[in-house]
């Protein structure tokens, strides 16, 4: 109830925080049987972590996944499958000026009027860091899934945007630049455009746009667990989401019927895909497209107004090393939210027909 | 699990299709003592029922909700509610012409693909007759919630948009107008525009805006049931919907953090609220906000073509009488769902300290 | 949460109280494609129905389910199935005499306690008129279960036990006295004792056995959610029921382990079934057996001490046509609330391995 | 779903296997602000230990908790709490001679008929090593449940039965003794014939009672989620135990509804309390009192036929240290589980009335 778990069928729970000694999380409902590749889940690990190039946090963390159970002789037993990750970087001082300070748009006031207390050392449960459980359990759940193809990009940067459609991008270039953008030119302006942000201690926000393909069909439940409406529950469960659309999106609600509908080839196949790979909350076997919306990080390397736990006016301004968006990094993130979406889904439909 | 329930400890469980006796549902976990008040609940109920105006569909259904259990000489007892509503007016016949066809952009296809078969009078489930018990359970939430105030209107119809911010809104606009716009003059022109797509056979879609005022500080959980991901899988839930943001939501993505962040007053409200009433996943009192984006009806009065369940090429017409843009009575399903939230959560809270 | 819920797959929703118009449930998560035989049900709910011999209560229900949703043509949809029950025989003015006061070892007092409120007509939620929901919907378990025979019996009454082990039985013999016990001779003392009791306007408890044959190997999870932990629970979540014991049961915590333990045949099968068909929480493929012990019905024909709603000391007296002993029409509901465990464990291990 | 979580908003998913690094769980919904004493949980941790007796196996296993989470200053912050427990002791090639072998009245064979594997290093998840975790969580519940007392003790060993009621016993006397019976003489006697049996390499059964007193009244939800419904799935869910019953339990089902009803007080109290503190699924205020059978360990020092993983007949022998009763050790798990039951209805509870 609390919160803290993911998935009914495939179904992730995490705990920790940014400065205790490791967070970690449980995987309870992998199937058995499923040979494990560690190295593919660091890959992903990897993917997410600070420091990986010029434009993200400098901050040394090596993210490596220690699994305690559940996996045997390299596959997994059907059990739980309980994982820590240390957090070797936590220095709690670099937090001491944050102590009785709420940061504007960030949770530390909403967090002192839920529990009446918060852990002032980076945000508690509210850092970021708690996401890289998720893509430790997203790095199974991919596996799980095979042929499934789960690719999430930058498709804009503060006001520069990707102008391709999806169908026409190079998604091998996505991880050739530090933007992680499939188009090389835009992800060189994003790239600049970062930069300068950083430079003024500001940060900025951006869209992922995330594509899966060879999804079977009938994934999905018809009322209140449609496949879109977990999709943008898990992506808005993401630290920093503003918006989640799928296919046409907030664009389609501006078309026409006679336009939007998607007309079927004989095959079952559609020649639009507007409906992005889910109509009536199912999956029909089209690309799935969604897009996720970020704000910008709240924590700026200027001088704010802000008040303290009694209310007075104080000044406060950044410290540490802190992303100039996280756009880059979310990416690794979309995706293990999708994979564990989809892992789940496709497990309860093993039970839709008798 | 098979998606037919909402929350966790205010649930709302749904069953029936269109053309069956009735449909129903159950609302478990509504705590005992609730005074009720079943003229509001009917009230809710004429806000969604078809034929309501002359830009909606002219079914004839009254809608009214039959309580069978739960509620005891005018209070609620704490036990289950447990209700139908008749479907007077289900005529299958209606529907003979789509048997053996996939209708484009519904759910024909996929239903058939995930469960072997489907209830072709209609949609079965997937159809938006289902949403009647959402108002009507939301009606309780409403009641429950009690200074909590829920407002939805329509902020646009096609590429007609609601220039003002919610803040310079006459709420009391909504209701005088079929389109339940908050600005007359918009309403007007969005109505005529309605009413020359129904005129070609045609249909538009829409957005719909929310606010909610007088929201308790601490309501959300830290990680995966963050408030507004609660919040955006209840409404994308909703058929038709294509997209949510909350706050500063698309827009927000292209700003920087020195512009986006909420400054506090010394009382912990914020100067701005780009927030959408919501940091960390937690309501921080100030009002929350959101945005659903809804795609044109699907069903058209023109010719398509399509395919039918042998997989070759027909040509199809809609019949019978449907929404040309379900946005006007989209408008007490969002905020039904939007009750049965803040109603789940709000109980949910009461368990955050000890 | 509230708790009218069963299940997680194949999941019950219950609502109703006795004295309202009717009670009724959800069938949520049952697969499509399931041909329905209506007539089976209707037997099973005839089997529990108060009335049908001479030593149950001379209640007149009819007990007639009807199904508003989720079969169509004959089959399952895949869709809930929604279902009501009449109370065609509730007579509010029968419990006036009860209205301001506790019965003993009733639900009375605690409800009171819990929800500041109680449906003194009846018993509401806590009536066992409740059961008849679970009835019709273990029916559609049993039918989705096939092949796996769920048989329950009297076991005692009273002081007066079953004698022979259950693979001594003849269980042709239940349905033909209406003691239900599978042994002739012993169903005539049982039946000349309850009428007895009866007669002295008293009431008598009962142990229930049950044999579940031809189950799957693998039904279970090991850890929280054993097989015999979800059956104990459906079988104490009955009511009047005290107690649960699988196999061995208690007596098997008198034997020691040279004794206890079930050798194995070469194909798989135990040459002793002390394990009760459950090992680890897992079914083995032998015969499932247990055994629920059913208190003394609470309503008695004859003078009692008890407080009312002030803590005054009043006297009260039993009205109204009371079962002098439950056991003979709980037979029924074991065997719905087992096909209901046997259908949600069935399903939850088709997801078990990849 | 997969059956590794407990309780619904006081909520603990456990992992681990006796033989990997380390066991331990995720406590999710214990609410913010209490203050947690470390010393008492490694008090509870040291009753359920091994080794701690000479009639308890003597594997040396410390069993130190590790908390990695959701405490801070002393206090809960209402953020999940994560530990861990190291598996100081395993020794892989303990094991070796039951490789291939299934284990007589032991989860391996179904494991594998599950899950086309088993770790068959010690059982995996169906060693009693799990139980370290609910322990550790049980003693986080007592310190939530603050004034409810929880005692467990031993009742019966093998045929060895403590004669005096609950009501009757020094509750001080358990601790005094290895076997934990609050009577000394009984408890000489009991520890005597463990000392026999384990001479003779056998095992034997036992029966474990469990008394809570100060519960609060209204605890309990009314149909499916009983109060003793839900005990008894928590207790049936320890390894060994094949049955529960509460209040009268099986005797009970022999006693007349004259003699079995527990008349008032007019405080409210009833003098008798054959219903165990619980009516209609709901706590009433007097003492919860419920028995829990073992089964014999079914690991024994004397040779036995089996069969191997191709069906063919072999003998095996058990080897290592294992306890020739589990009831003593059981005493704290009894009690954890009771622990974690009453915390999770105690903030269930918090919403039954507005």
């Amino acid at each position: 109830m609390a919160g803290n778990s993911f998935g009914k069928l495939f179904r992730l729970t995490t705990f920790g925080e940014s400065h205790g000694e490791a967070i970690g999380g449980i995987i309870d409902g992998c199937p058995a049987g499923l040979t494990i590749d560690l190295e593919k889940i660091q890959q992903e690990m990897d993917r997410r972590k600070p420091g990986q190039s010029a434009i993200v946090t400098q901050r040394k963390e090596p993210d490596s996944v220690k699994f305690l159970s559940g996996i045997f002789e390299g596959k997994t037993t059907g059990t739980p499958i309980g994982f820590t990750i240390e957090n070797s970087n936590q220095k709690s001082n670099d937090y001491s000026h944050i102590k009785d300070v709420y940061r504007p748009s960030h949770a530390d006031y909403t967090y002192d009027q839920k529990y009446g207390n918060r852990d002032y050392r980076g945000g508690g449960r509210s850092s970021a860091r708690e996401t890289a459980c998720r893509v430790a359990a997203g790095a199974i759940a991919k596996q799980l899934l095979q042929d499934i193809k789960i690719t999430a990009y930058t498709s804009s940067v503060g006001g520069i945007q990707l102008q391709k459609k999806f169908q026409e991008l190079e998604l091998s270039e996505i991880e050739k630049n530090p933007v992680r953008c499939p188009d090389s030119e835009t992800a060189k302006r994003m790239e600049t455009y970062i930069k300068e942000i950083r430079s003024q201690g500001d940060t900025v926000g951006g869209v992922v746009e995330c594509v899966i393909s060879n999804v079977p069909k009938g994934l999905g439940e018809p009322v209140f667990d449609k496949l879109h409406a977990a999709m943008g529950a898990a992506m808005l469960s993401i630290n920093a989401v503003k918006g989640f659309e799928y296919g046409s999106g907030f664009a389609g609600s501006a078309m026409k019927g006679s336009e939007h509908n998607d007309l079927f080839e004989p095959d079952g196949s559609t020649i639009s895909n507007f409906s992005g790979g889910i109509q009536g909350g199912i999956s029909n076997g089209m690309d799935i497209v969604f897009r996720v919306a970020f704000k910008p990080v709240a924590t700026i390397m200027q001088k704010q107004k802000t008040i303290n736990a009694e209310g007075q006016e104080v000044e406060m301004k950044g410290k540490g090393r802190h992303d100039p968006c996280v756009v880059p990094r979310a990416i690794p993130i979309v995706e293990a939210m999708a994979a564990l979406v989809l892992a789940d889904y496709y497990l309860l439909n093993r039970t839709s027909k008798i």
